[in-house]
């Protein structure tokens, strides 16, 4: 069997000139990365019709994912075999995950974006300029402290980190500014995961390169000695960090094997983040495309939840179908099954896991439009349990499902699934808001832990508390909140999978995030930087003198 | 006056395909970054005949830099206008300075490499890139010891620190790995800039993607608890490093304002590292062009130094011609004068300080090789502070010596010093090397400092001692020394300006650099992460809604 790097390797690319001459645009419009890659600057303002948009989510994944994005990518693969211009809006993968267990996260098997092996690494450089705008900025906070500290900033309540696009939970907790007078000011710190940091959030909801400059100038980096909260803007420094940001703001387009397009860009996290593409991206899949294909990491109490209440106000757009993916394999897991024994048939687990599924799905209803289940295939599913699983869908969910096979059959493997969806994007629904706007944090907190999560309440550290006075005192009480949750599980607890009951969420802090608009709500043990495990991918990487690439999945 | 970016903004650039089929590049060897900038596929095993070299290093210079980089490129465009087949070969700059007071590094005025706003930002992603495997390899040692520590390494002796392309002196001494058992093993660790990075020495000496792997797996990341080095090849991670670096080892082409091809790639500082642009790059640089323009970083006691004695032997090819600049503000300096003054007319000053100009062109004619002077003019100069420094390179050192004023008249202020290049490259010459390939560490230092610096005696601290002690043990003792010393003068204390005698150097440190090939020496107290002035340059930058960018210079 072929590797995804190898099958990638072979593919036969269109010049990406090819893919965007198809789609209109402008060739000067483009700045090409290579012969395969291009950003595009794209003008939102201008005058458009807007695609049909189906959003792609899932059920609580295994560790290994659930091939959320082959299905994303498999599903456009099979609008385009059916003569529809689709254009897919994609997440741009974290680098230090691919260095750890993760692999590549463009896809398999015969539904990838290529090429492969340039977007699992640097890409175009979008998240490098991240973590150098995001760490410029630390530097110039220590340095205005170190040079007379005009500002009053209290070094104790700095809330801006520094970040790095490698798992590496060496420096979760440091201190910094040793070494006396000349180095600093010593204090505590920690870096994050850039996909973690704000400026990342920033980018993927700014709809204009002046709204991020706005955005950037908003964030809150700490606080005064006597609690007054600073501004990027006292220190002026949104322009420089706006200009290490000018080509990072403007979405790529690749292609997938079958050579449909792919706008790749951004990638914040659905556990610690909001996890979801640029809207820039999805605002250009909309006006390039009759129909845009997004997905959201994660479940979809996560990305799902996250891109339905905290982007669709932005985007100014909902989606007209949404897509559920979901694997016998993350079932039987949510049914009790051992993790090692995935691959062997356990019907009595998968009967005892759909209750994940439903729940999923149930979540997603609430929001007013169609909801299909898409049933991703692995080739160690036996029938009976896909049989099972296709029975529950149709008999006891009553919803809509098809099996996709696209990690084999590519753009074929998906074909009865795209009709399906086709045809849901032309029943006409209601989009329901989940909670009013103005509503108030806990409120809110309230509607997305019963209704999505199907838990029963909220409690809140003291920390939170103190926090949540201080955000209402400061009069940002209004703004949508970002459950920063583990993504195992509907808890707060990656342990307890399938669809537990009476639960309770612990919110251990709250993170005002004012240039993205939201507060984050940290709750149970979530990390906001990865560990790598005892084999690292990294190991098993390799290219030899003539540029073949091994260990890259 | 318009400003540098004003000036690049307004420039009429051929599309890089015009300038890389002048050269004869074929198309297929082009990877794009936009309409200016390309990597190119360059095959140093090819067979071509190698045009003649050219290194401009300059004196001791004042904090604002002597215009070494507008020389070179004023220089290349002389050459240019005078129907010569001429490719440049320069650096990269490096972020975290252009943020903080120096402002871009791609020449100034009328003779700028271009789109400057793009090569002072992130460019092609090159330092990225580099930021990033040095970063993954730092994770993946602490990774092993959180692991079971199975190679058995002794946290306190790891010698592999951390990068950032950001002057960040609150980085430079930190404690990591707190937070408890899942967080990592505490330790005292500390981030260079990433140009200090070995990484980036070893990127620019790897002569292909092959060289680069090997030279990756010799990295001294550490000693084991019993004292015995661990490698990066013990690690098993050098494919995955190698990888990451994939594209950042492709040199980079762009054009200067009156298009002359411009090779820009790698960026060691050569007051931390050897201070001088890609092996690659230079013999692309040499392959394509008939005459070959080349910088070596700050004044040719670092840079010029390093490029005879580390880079020579690894290129192949030794200069034809050396060009040492020379301003008379930074001879003003050197002579006493204050440097809030050196606007002002002063003769006497002047008259002190080119005993340090005497010394750079001595050092340099050890060499073998003829040297030049350029004077590269200030609007500031008086005509008789020009005529007396004229005067004394003719009648004192008697050398050849032209005024150079290419920052106002681009390459036509620079037609008299590019035929007398021309001249002397034709002139045969015998290269002298200043110190025997076998010698050892202590006879290589002391070669350096008596003949190029012009110093009495090196003197190691106890722990560099300790350090050659264990190089001779390990049985490294033959490898080329790469002086980690002061830009500003001649002995390892910044103060000591002019042409200090009887000096002694003092060698605070030995460092392995295995990878790179060469052995650090550190003296006196030199930093390898900067810190940012009170006023950084950040703070001066902006971007407005159509991409005009201010305040970069």
């Amino acid at each position: 069997m072929k590797s995804d790097v190898e099958i990638s390797q072979e593919a036969k690319m269109a010049p990406i000139t090819t893919v965007t001459n198809q789609l209109g645009i402008d060739p000067d419009d483009l700045e090409q990365y290579g012969k395969f890659k291009t950003k595009v600057n794209f003008d939102p303002t201008a005058s458009h019709q807007d695609g049909k948009l189906i959003l792609v989510t899932s059920i609580n994944p295994t560790a290994a994912g659930e091939g959320k994005t082959t299905v994303t990518i498999g599903l456009g693969d099979a609008f385009k075999e059916l003569h529809k211009n689709v254009v897919l809006a994609l997440r741009e993968p974290s680098l230090g995950p691919v260095m750890g267990m993760k692999g590549g996260a463009t896809g398999g098997g015969y539904a990838q974006v290529v090429p492969m092996e340039d977007i699992n690494l640097h890409f175009t450089g979008d998240f490098d300029a991240l973590t150098e705008a995001h760490n410029t900025l630390a530097a110039l906070i220590d340095n205005h402290i170190q040079h007379g500290n005009q500002l009053n900033i209290d070094p104790r309540q700095i809330v801006w980190k520094r970040v790095l696009d490698v798992n590496d939970r060496e420096l979760r907790q440091v201190v910094i500014g040793l070494g006396g007078r000349t180095s600093g000011v010593p204090r505590q710190d920690g870096f994050d995961i850039t996909v973690a940091s704000e400026l990342m959030a920033i980018l993927c909801l700014a709809t204009s390169l002046q709204d991020l400059k706005k955005r950037i100038s908003k964030i809150l980096i700490g606080y005064t000695y006597d609690r007054q909260p600073v501004y990027v803007s006292d220190l002026h420094v949104e322009g420089a960090l706006t200009l290490l940001l000018k080509d990072a703001v403007k979405p790529n387009l690749v292609q997938t094997l079958e050579q449909t397009p792919a706008f790749i860009h951004g990638g914040p996290f659905a556990n610690i983040a909001h996890g979801c593409n640029s809207i820039l991206a999805t605002k250009a899949a909309l006006a390039y495309g009759d129909y845009a294909i997004t997905e959201a990491g994660f479940g979809s109490d996560l990305g799902a939840e996250k891109f339905m209440d905290i982007v669709t106000p932005r985007l100014n757009k909902t989606p007209d179908c949404v897509v559920v993916v979901a694997t016998v394999r993350a079932l039987k897991l949510n049914g009790g099954a051992d993790k090692k024994e995935l691959n062997v048939e356990n019907l009595a687990a998968l009967k005892k896991g759909v209750v994940n599924l439903k729940r999923h799905v149930e979540g997603m209803q609430q929001y007013g439009k169609p909801v299909i289940v898409a049933i991703n295939k692995f080739a160690t599913d036996s029938d009976d349990e896909l049989s099972y699983l296709s029975n529950y869908v149709k008999n006891t969910l009553k919803v809509t499902g098809e099996i996709i096979n696209s990690w084999a059959q590519g753009g074929q493997g998906g074909l009865d699934l795209a009709k399906k969806v086709i045809a849901a994007c032309d029943t006409p629904a209601d989009f329901h808001r989940l909670y009013d706007e103005n509503a108030g944090v806990l409120e809110k907190m309230q509607a997305i832990v019963t209704r999505i999560y199907g838990g029963a309440n909220v409690e809140l550290s003291r920390k939170a508390k103190n926090q949540l006075k201080r955000i209402e005192k400061m009069g940002y009480d209004h703004l949508p909140v970002c459950m920063a949750k583990t993504q195992y599980s509907f808890t707060d607890n990656a342990k307890q999978l399938g669809a537990p009951e009476n639960f309770t969420i612990h919110v251990s802090d709250l993170q005002l995030k004012l240039g993205a608009g939201f507060i984050v709500a940290l709750t149970g043990k979530i990390l906001t930087m990865p560990g790598l495990p005892s084999h690292p991918a990294a190991l098993d990487m390799d290219i030899d003198e003539n540029g073949r690439i091994t260990g890259l999945f």
